[in-house]
């Protein structure tokens, strides 16, 4: 943030905000009828930001301005407001690239850190959806699109090394996110960290162990150097499912405020993570036994669909699209030579799969036995159901990260997930 | 380079930098006398700058300045004068780092692409004191800490992942120079190329047998791609035995304008490829058969303290100065703890090991197959005692970059190279 912006910067409450898209008629034009009609609600349920709706007689629009420190901990958390630039940029290369799957951007004010977007109705945070049960069928291949087109378009198979340099550097400012990530995700939950918390007492053993397990603690550090210094696309760096709005027949990716350059694995995973927590979950939710075995069937389903449909996705864009400076085709003339680097596309992508399955495993451990869990486990109201279903995701992700080379396909991740499943751990027996 | 910069600029000549270094009062300090009287030479021996040394009643200087365009070939090919400024960059942090083993900078200006540093004298450049058979007692030493505490200390095992990121954008604008590798280095000498040449008709077939080995165009092609995409530390880009001055007292390591965050083994594999290629171009400078036996001896023990000395150094660093946000401490605690991190460590090490191996390979072939050629061999006046010279470094560099993985320490490339080097092509025989 420069120092214009610092002076520039003010918090917009709901009058300020009103007089501030008043003044623009792009926006009053989406919102139609009279500024004193609006209405305006504070509907942020994150962690760090406000989120305004604001509706009027003819349509709606969502803004969302950052604070210059974490909402859910207050001022002593401070945190850069040029998150919202960033969040802005990735929004804007990833509207490119993925038209329809993010929201519209109306309005972007960088000194006010603050972003007017499409108001997305009627959709839902995909995680509630996936809590409640339900299927969504356009899911495998709206995701896949995005982060196929996301990832290859911004990595050195479609760039030339030149633009790609130009676009780590453009997102290099954004430590102060990733150094979030590197903390929460690859450092707390090992260690501890007074910040950490999971269900206890029945978990209290697993997190201990965790915290001694070096076999753990060497590939997390290997995962975390992976994710400071492997710059191989444009990341969305936080796809969880609660970053996912849809319906039954849209998906809109949002909040890429953690965007940066890093591994592509990182996106991915984060997927594949929260389908394996949302299925491993999904028995805490039952009314009846087996009542969800329909959901939990479609869930595997979609855990194998978003790797083989990403892969298949990121392999045509190869095959297509190969501009960049990275595998030059002229290396691979001939009928043999076009062979030989479709092997080697494949060898990438089975390298690719090893770090999603590494990185899936630590987007695992970090919402159990991490500062911020996730709805799909708290919203299980019985502690020790709870802890069963935890310790179970946990009990898959360590195997996925100490042993992420004996996963080789998706298949053996979703195997090893159906029998977690009906393992029970020492203190439910 | 800025508007403002490109109207400043204009090429120096002698009479131009006289007067330009008569006006600062530092640098008429250093050189003592009346200007006047300042002998002023042009000795600029490399393929893209202006280097002039000026002597006055009192002392020297070396003065470098960026041309506009690559000086081997001419205004057809232009370069960026803001290599300058990365080069200045680079200088100072190195001689921040290893000190006393980069010339001192005395006066830099950024808009004339120009850069005034302390007269090398009477050290000359390693690579001819090696054709000569010098050997260089101080050599593991010196290149070695250099190495070691420039790579460390600019690592994510020194840095906070903040620091790291600043670095990598501070160099991201050094692009043209990357490219200049990316294409002569990792491209070119495995295809067709206008600017390819070799020692003809003497390697016509290997030349050809290399376009056409997918097996390598694969290896290179990763290669590639790591050194576009591992920003490990700021490396020096350039670190062959012509980037390297000496006194049997003293090296200093000079030419940093192909510096950004790269791949630590491209360093180290540079040093490594061009001592293999001294030793095995060292047959064909022989005056008797075996009279520089002591020399070839002294290289290869030269070689293996490279890699030894290098990562006994950057270990020693990682154990007493890990103060970066990889492999945090945290994570390693007790007795146990240390033990697992210094494991992983030494993995770490044999990580970079094949990557050292990898780009000492691509470093080599580049020198016979490619644009730039070396001294090293194309000193040997005998074209088919030069050419058997090439084809042994072809042999051994085509092994070590297929089969990097199957040498695992630095004694198994010294019997390879040994082997080699008793090896006779088939246009020899």
């Amino acid at each position: 943030m420069t120092l214009a912006q610092a002076e520039n910067y003010r918090i917009l409450r709901e009058a300020d905000l009103r007089d501030y898209l008043a003044g623009r008629p792009k926006l009053t034009a989406v919102l139609g009828g009279v500024p004193g009609d609006w209405s305006i609600t504070e509907v942020g349920d994150g962690n760090i930001n406000l989120v305004f709706i604001v509706k009027g007689a003819r349509g709606g629009v969502a803004v969302k301005q950052a604070l210059p420190y974490v909402r859910l901990v207050g001022e002593s958390w401070p945190l850069p407001l040029s998150r919202a630039h960033y969040e802005y940029l990735a929004l804007t290369r990833q509207a490119q690239l993925a038209p329809g799957l993010v929201p519209a951007v109306l309005h972007h004010n960088d000194a006010l850190a603050l972003t007017v977007m499409e108001l997305l109705e009627p959709h839902i945070i995909m995680r509630k959806g996936l809590i409640a049960g339900t299927q969504y069928s356009r899911f495998v291949d709206d995701i896949t699109t995005f982060m196929a087109q996301t990832l290859f378009f911004t990595s050195d198979l479609a760039l030339t090394a030149a633009e790609k340099k130009e676009g780590i550097a453009a997102f290099a400012g954004n430590h102060a996110l990733c150094k979030i990530t590197e903390d929460l995700i690859f450092t707390d939950p090992y260690r501890i960290a007074e910040q950490n918390r999971w269900t206890a007492p029945w978990l209290d053993a697993t997190a201990a162990s965790f915290r001694e397990d070096f076999d753990l603690h060497v590939a997390i550090s290997r995962l975390k150097l992976k994710f400071m210094a492997s710059p191989e696309a444009l990341i969305h760096g936080d796809l969880h499912t609660g970053s996912i709005m849809v319906t039954e027949s849209e998906t809109k990716v949002i909040d890429p405020e953690f965007a940066f350059y890093g591994p592509v694995g990182f996106d991915v995973g984060a997927v594949i993570a929260n389908l394996l927590m949302a299925y491993l979950a999904s028995s805490g939710h039952e009314r009846s036994p087996g009542d969800r075995a329909a959901f939990e069937a479609w869930v595997l389903e979609t855990i194998e669909g978003v790797w083989n449909e990403f892969a298949r996705k990121f392999l045509g864009l190869w095959r297509s699209d190969a501009k960049g400076d990275g595998y030059p085709v002229s290396l691979f003339a001939g009928e043999a030579g076009a062979a030989r680097l479709d092997t080697e596309r494949q060898a990438h992508m089975a390298r690719l799969f090893q770090d999603t399955v590494g990185f899936a495993a630590a987007k695992t451990i970090r919402r159990i036995l991490g500062l911020a869990h996730n709805l799909d486990f708290e919203a299980i109201a019985d502690e020790k159901l709870r802890a069963i279903c935890e310790a179970r995701s946990l009990r898959l992700a360590r195997r996925m990260m100490v042993e992420a080379s004996s996963f080789a396909t998706i298949d053996a991740v979703i195997k090893a997930a159906r029998e977690v499943r009906g393992w029970q751990p020492d203190f439910a027996r």
